[in-house]
């Protein structure tokens, strides 16, 4: 409600004659069909006169995280944190000098991490993310996201972040929308940082999760993190996420590989004024270019199909004039 | 952000000199001890030079429903509700004439429904919730929520809510409270309606779920409800689910039975502020009067433990001078 007023007195004051244009909310954004699509759409959705016009309510926005709001290149951040966990940890663990996937993972040699596969993989994240209450995981992600850099432009993930998708909701949220990540990776690992890094607070996070069990030591309450999958919020999943944690479909939904394409296909199928995004990573220079052949951000029905259903397809080369906020000064 | 300037003005105008002193929040609260812990918290934790301070975004409230928010008895009204399912589905499932525990509702036999026991009350919760979709769910909802009538009361269920508590919510909210429903009844049976009955919206509930699976049907995305439980928020379930969906502890909860003692516990565990209270149904004349031997509702280590926990108990009889919105005269 509160909201609501605010954001009608914004638009009030936004209408009123003879205060100076606003500066454009977009400007990383180049003067293209993607800024073009994204601005009709709030414009109609936002008219209090049209035909298209949605209660703030029902603003519901939900964005991809890996390759939609930050870099997922070379590797996915969280295999990077659970690959520095393993490290971390392997003094405890003398055996995995001999066990796979941890032996590979302590010889640096990512090739049979890879071919260890999905049972492989789990073992791996499960000993970086499992064995310890949610209050210490999160001290440990806080922790490595202070310290760890981006192999190639050696500052923290949290600046490897894209400075139009940060526009844009900041943009979306002042037209009344509440923007929600919806995440294949892992809740807790997003949740201590997506506050000040993306204006998202922590119960807009939807993410992939393993299982909690409360229980009382010493007098003390805590929530352990136990080594069994409790859901995957990526693919099909990803519209049973939406549901379980908004239970209204979105407005909009904004993603990058074939794992978001069910999350686009939900939103964008329902009656009404709908909008689909995916980011085509198309520029090695300034980050990477990407898609059907990835093993990370996959992207190939997107492009056949996303055109067809009305999505919009950034090409982020085209219609970006900068990639990260420390591509530009600050203004 | 928009939130919290507006609540700082809100706070500031309050402060300023000269204006009238504002019209109690919470009139429906007698001038007793609940009130007054209810008072004092909410003036420690938003006065801004004071030592427990808490900033906006970390005011968190969570709410039990059944019991705390709306009348539980003389059954959990989601219990009506599948009853009322079972028997308008009959007519497709002859065989539940001879076959327990269907035959016993359709008989009217709450007490060999009642004895038969978990799985059978599991057995006609997936009868009633499960094998449609979200969206066919919602419907079959609201119609229900629309028609069906307290037994005592003669009114919809949604208007046999504690006019104190939806005091207590707005003045919450008032002061830069974000609140809550942690429940567990249905994520689903209370999404349609909370907003308008709470000014809850559908994201900030909490509750039981069954699992969900996204199928596309003839080109038409869907979310089917299958007849297997996906997750039960009570007792220790109810910091689980805090836990999974507001990724922070909260300032202040507010529940009535046994089912909420955990989610008191892990509250007021916490260093710093924080506030637990149970509202102990006292009132035989108004609604109802029950606790250690009630089997809905039940409280008996709520009411050992609490005090010495710092709880706040609310005896109803005593600290609410209404009970219903119908009770007084809408001003």
């Amino acid at each position: 409600m509160i909201t609501q007023r605010l954001v009608i007195g914004a638009l009030l004051f936004v209408a009123c004659p003879g205060t100076l244009p606003a500066a454009d909310p977009l400007p990383s954004w180049n003067e293209g069909s993607a800024k073009r699509a994204i601005n009709s759409f709030v414009s109609r959705v936002t008219d209090k006169g049209g035909p298209d016009f949605v209660a703030v309510a029902d603003r519901i926005a939900v964005f991809d995280n890996d390759g939609t709001l930050w870099c997922e290149q070379p590797m996915y951040v969280q295999m990077t944190f659970a690959l520095d966990r393993v490290k971390a940890l392997a003094g405890q663990h003398p055996e995995w000098k001999e066990k796979q996937p941890f032996k590979a993972v302590l010889e640096n040699d990512l090739k049979t991490v890879a071919l260890s596969g999905e049972k492989g993989l789990d073992e791996l994240l499960m000993a970086a993310h499992a064995g310890m209450t949610s209050e210490e995981f999160e001290l440990i992600v806080r922790e490595w996201i202070r310290t760890a850099r981006h192999p190639r432009f050696q500052r923290p993930y949290t600046e490897c972040v894209y400075q139009p998708m940060l526009e844009l909701l900041a943009y979306l949220r002042a037209n009344g929308f509440k923007t929600f990540i919806v995440s294949g990776g892992g809740i807790e690992f997003m949740r201590p940082w997506v506050e000040r890094v993306y204006g998202i607070p922590p119960e807009q996070v939807i993410g992939s999760s393993i299982k909690l069990q409360y229980e009382v030591r010493d007098g003390k309450p805590v929530l352990m993190r136990l080594p069994e999958i409790d859901f995957i919020d990526d693919k099909a999943g990803k519209p049973v996420g939406i549901q379980k944690f908004i239970g209204r479909r979105p407005l909009m939904a904004f993603g990058n590989s074939d794992g978001d394409f069910e999350m686009l296909e939900w939103t964008t199928a329902s009656v009404g004024p709908r909008f689909g995004l995916l980011v085509h990573h198309t520029s090695d220079a300034q980050e990477y270019a990407y898609d059907r052949a990835s093993l990370f951000g996959r992207l190939v029905r997107g492009l056949d199909e996303g055109p067809k259903r009305g999505w919009t397809i950034v090409d982020m080369k085209q219609e970006w004039n900068v990639v990260f906020p420390f591509d530009k000064p600050i203004k």
